[in-house]
Parts: C-alpha cells; structure tokens; sequence
C-alpha cells in the first residue's frame, strides 16, 4: 500500500535573488492560528494578493475588464514558521508562460533572511469573464510577464 | 527556456467513492471573491478545517495537547467553479500514511455531483508543541487513519 | 476626559427563542485565533453568510440582479467564547424594516444552549448596482422580512 | 413595531488628524467580495491588526504572555468604498480607557482623502491567559495607551 512508498525529498529553499518582483507585505493579527504561526492556507492569500497586484499595475481590469484569470492548480511548500506581526516581502516570478496561461512562482521571505520560508506555484489560466473560455494574454500584461520568466526546472 | 516546455498532463476527476470519510459542508459569502466564485485559497480552509476535525474525533487536543500537526506541503488542482451559497461535501482520505506524517487526500464536492470540482492533499508532520521536533503519530489517531487509506498511484 | 466616563451596561444575553430564523452553522479552522478561540471578527462573518443566504433563498441574485445590499453599520456584543469544532446555530431576525433598508438581528448560539455566546446586528442599504443609488427592497423579499420582524426596544 | 422607529442619525466622518497613532496598511486580493468592494466584516480585521500591533510594540507577548486581551463589544460605520489593491492608512486612538480595559477608536483612510471610509471602535478587556478573569492592563502598555487617548463625546 501506499504508506510504505518513499516519500518525495523535501525541494530546496529559494533565495531573495531568484524572484525579479519583490513586495514588501504586511501580516494580519487573523493569519495566525491557534498554534501561534501563519496557517499554510494564508500563504495562498499572500501568492492571489500579490500577483494579482502585478497583473493590475500591467493593464488587468479586475472590476469590469473582458479577461479574468482563473486559477487551475496551485502548491506550496513550507520551510520555516513566521508569526503576525512579522514583516515579510513577497518575491514573484513566471516559472512558465504560455499563450493563455502563466505559473507564477512566489516565495515568503522574512525581511533580513535570504532563504525563503515557503515558496509555491500557481497557475492562471486567462478566460472571458462571461464565457469563462480560454483567451490569450492581454499584450500589455504578456511583455511584462516575459520581464520576469526565470527559467526553473521543471516549472514549479 | 521554460516557457516552451509542456505544461503537465491536467489529472482525472476523482469521485465521492474514492473518499471514505465523507462530511457536509456550507459556503459562506466570504468565500467568493470578485469574480463570483470561491477563491482558490479557499479550498484549502476546508482541507484544513475537515482533516482537523477528524483529528481532534480521533483524540487530537488542539487547545492543549503535546503533539500538534504541521503542514509541510500542501497543492490543489481546480476543476469547476462553486460558489456560495453551495451546499458541499468533503472527502477525506489518507493517501499516504507514516510513523510521524500523513499525506491527507481531499475532494470537494457539490451535493448531488459525482465528480469532484477539485481535489488537492497537503501532509502533516507530527510535532512536539515546545520543540517542534518530529514526534510519532498518536496511537488512537493512527489506528483511525489506517483505517481511510486509500491506495493512490503516487501519493497524491 | 473619557476615562472616567462610566462604560455602558453590558446587555442582556438574548434567548434562542427570540429569532424567528434558526439555521445550523459549522466553525472552521482558522475561525480560531492564537488565543483558541473564535475571533472576534468571524461572527461577522457568520451573521453576512445567514443573511445573505435569507436574502438568495427569497430571490435576491447576488450574481447579477439590478439590486445589492450595501453595508451601512454593524455591531457585536460578545457573551462567552466558542471554538472550532463547536457546532453553532445561528438566529436571524429583522429588528428594523425600512422601504429601503433592513436592520439585521443576529444570535449565534451554541447547540444545547438557549442563551447567546454573541448577538449582534448589521444594516443593509438596498442600492443599484451600477449607480449604487439607493432602491426599494424588492418585493418578494420585502415579505420575507416582515415575516421574520421582532419588535426590539431601540432596533438592536 | 419597531419598523416605524425613527432610524439613528448616520456620524459624522472623522478626520485623519483626529487619529494620533495612523500605520499605512495594504489590501489583499481576498479583501473584495463579490461586489467588487472591501468586505464589511473585513474592516475588523484591520481594526484587530493595528491594535494589537500597538500593544506587541508596547510589551504584551501574545505568544506567551499572562495576559491576553478579549472583546467584549465592536462597532463599525462604513462611509465610503474601497476595493483591493487600495493602499489605506490606519488610525489609532483611544477612545476611553479604564484600569482593566480599553475602548479602541478606529479610522480607515484612503491614501491622500482626509475623511474617513469607515471608522469604529472595540473594546479589550484585559484578562489571565488561563483563568480568563480580569486583570490590570500592563504598565508599559497603559502608559502607551494613555499617549493616545482622545477624548470623544461618547466613547465611540
């Protein structure tokens, strides 16, 4: 059965310098659970909010625009704790980009320390906001996107 | 460079018969965001929420206990939208199970729907509460967990 | 200075039986805080998801209808702590009925206790959703309410 | 009925100046709700970060600390509109303060408007970590707190 199969190798931990856009990013009082650190769902919160803040500054209407992005896998791994009320920079990269699609890679830091305390991957796919049908990448947002492709290995 | 490499076969739907611990589970407003729907981060409150929940059934004390569980990966993959007021039902199952880590299995579903709208899994690492150091999983907890095994190909 | 103001009498603790509208309600992981309990916050969020759920269940389209419900006040006494895995019901009434506005009542209730862990209230504005200007509360919801009107001292 | 009673007089907006201790502070992507805007349960979630900032910058460990603060009551007026990616400003007072507790008073800015989108308050009661009954507010932090305190007509 599976529980005697070998579990997979924990993947290193990125550094500062891998990630081309770099966010300063305040913790909430809410992200801590009981067990006194940020939840491993919150680390998705800060991924969403931060990407999609680039996707706004590079022409992306959230309000009313044609083209939404919708995500359709997503992942994280977790390295280190961190605790509100830390202080933390959010790094973001295209580990692939695609016609009409991007993985965004994202990694937490620690303001102060290099190696990233999580870092994950999500995928958004571009579709129309009333058909909910695959679109390509508006052009304004494609050239940005192309500024921060880091070439990873296997996209994650 | 990356963005030429195929992007990764999208995985099958898995079905409610697949998950052996079956629960309800009600949306709230919150959980759409700005396009309608839940947000993706969501999905992972409620991985969280209905695995906690067999845990503490199981003898897990989450207020006071020596051993807690934390996360050390976690991943989704998104196959239809949902959205509050949705009445859904979670699936739980343990896709891979160790001395001092579960890799806990999950699938959403809407009532009424066989297939999953998505499923993800994330794994538990069993630790002391003061040092945070590896500990074995709780007898009365492991002997529960055997007991929703489900043999998957690859652990997730 | 205000200091030596008196503080106003904390209020009654409200009775089950006081909210003509009673639905199950389930608590989730992260609804507790590092303190291990339900933070404060979340009971908003609680009275939002039932009256929402009133306001869809009598033909409000959250989705695209002409008509929304804006958030113009709210408030919340808190009586006694609760925790994720309780399970909750939570008592809806309208303490105030206007042409274009309703003021919300709410008791959230653990399951086997008549008095209120918190009640509160809240007050939605019937707007245009494009002018945001205020509207009539739609009709068929309009009866609802006055179905689930309790006549309260001062409206909360 | 109730439903003829006079509704109460909407407050006045307050003013950033009116707020001594003000921290910028960022939206979040899950902030929006399916109307585009900042969820109205969302701004405590604002009021609960700064405030207890305020207090770890002046001495209470919440990780470990004997005593802990709990709300007793909360209250919020929402004047205008923001949306994620909206960079706000928060302000912070004191609006009464006791021996044993303090009524926070809050206002919620858009960078670069002088009037407040919302503005609330909430109370802390100041309790042991174990027995949950009352103590005195810290030293170090009341003399904080009295830095702040302004003084309102009613206390909200």
């Amino acid at each position: 059965m599976s529980a005697s199969a070998p579990r997979p190798e924990k993947p290193a931990r990125p550094l500062r310098e891998e990630y081309p856009h770099l966010v300063p990013f305040g913790t909430r009082w809410m992200d801590n659970d009981i067990y006194g650190h940020v939840n491993n769902v919150t680390y998705y919160s800060y991924f969403d909010t931060v990407a999609n803040a680039f996707m706004i500054e590079h022409g992306l209407d959230i309000q009313g625009g044609d083209v939404i992005g919708v995500v359709a896998e997503s992942g994280c791994h977790y390295h280190a704790e961190i605790s509100f009320p830390d202080q933390l920079e959010v790094g973001l990269r295209a580990n692939r980009l695609g016609n009409r699609a991007v993985t965004w890679g994202l990694g937490i830091f620690k303001v102060g320390v290099d190696e990233a305390v999580a870092h994950g991957h999500f995928v958004h796919v571009f579709v129309d906001r009333e058909t909910r049908r695959p679109v390509a990448i508006p052009a304004e947002l494609k050239v940005a996107l192309e500024g921060i492709v880091v070439d990873t290995e296997n996209g994650l």
